[in-house]
């Protein structure tokens, strides 16, 4: 079975972005940069919510594209994506995610957002949780974990100090 | 001028107790103990708002002594407390520690909830966060942080890793 992991950089009170969807507060450095090369070569597919595409697609950039890594959008309302690289998904998240987990592959990225993150969790289908802990209390935003009724209970597999204040959490999600 | 640091163990999802007030989920441990006794020798003054003592308060217990350290706590609703060690406050949060904070005397430390904290902060007064990050999402509970409109921007002053999982991390906060 491929490993599903959820991961994003947070502020240290779990918001994911500003209200108006700004992530300027997060910090970038070669040791962050280092960091996710190694993890991107664990990864060959990323999920996504519409909300967290959403701000992309607005922008009307390309979609950032990583060599040989898929790009999957879920939304019941975008039919088609104006990015190649990113295929939408109308059926439900959990359905989904369970089956490419039995598929051949490698590691799978849960990006983003906390509705998704919730319907995954609530299905038992996150396997670990790396989180980037900004050094900033943004005061509001978007958060990171919606209240559910499931408690998970954690393993700490990591945790690194980057110079620039960042701390780097990975935890295994004890099923 | 007196440091005041907003100590607490939370979980990853950023809750401080369940919402009946249960801590069951926090780990304690050899580590814990022997970081708190080295942590205590600095601190000689510890506040918190009416909701975290209420409910030592209801359960009859004795509120835990530790020699040479004054417990006050912030109330316009209780008068007298039943524990001798401590002293209830009805004038403003904010008021008391910024005249506790220019006093002769150790640090000063901010147990437990949102309300008291989050007002703390929009005064300016914390100078430092000590959080016991917890292997645990309790997907619901009495929240760390409440939302409020003050960035707070932070350096890391140190992350220390329990066996149990727990994460061990101090910040500054730039004033």
């Amino acid at each position: 079975m491929r490993k599903v992991t959820f991961g994003v950089a947070n502020s240290l009170d779990n918001y994911i972005a500003r209200k108006d969807h700004g992530v300027d507060w997060i910090l970038w450095g070669e040791e962050a940069a280092s960091g996710m090369t190694a993890f991107w070569q664990k990864i060959d597919t990323v999920v996504m919510g519409r909300k967290t595409y959403e701000p992309t697609l607005k922008s009307g950039r390309p979609w950032p594209s990583y060599p040989g890594v898929k790009n999957y959008v879920f939304s019941r309302r975008l039919r088609e994506s104006p990015h190649k690289n990113v295929q939408i998904i109308s059926e439900g998240a959990a359905e989904f995610i369970r089956k490419l987990k039995r598929e051949k592959g490698k590691g799978i990225l849960v990006m983003g957002g906390g509705e998704l993150a919730k319907s995954l969790f609530e299905a038992n289908l996150i396997d670990e949780i790396g989180l980037s802990i900004q050094p900033v209390l943004l005061g509001s935003g978007i958060p990171l974990f919606l209240p559910t009724e499931r408690q998970v209970d954690l393993e700490l597999l990591e945790c690194k100090t980057f110079k620039n204040g960042c701390v780097l959490v990975t935890y295994r999600v004890k099923h």
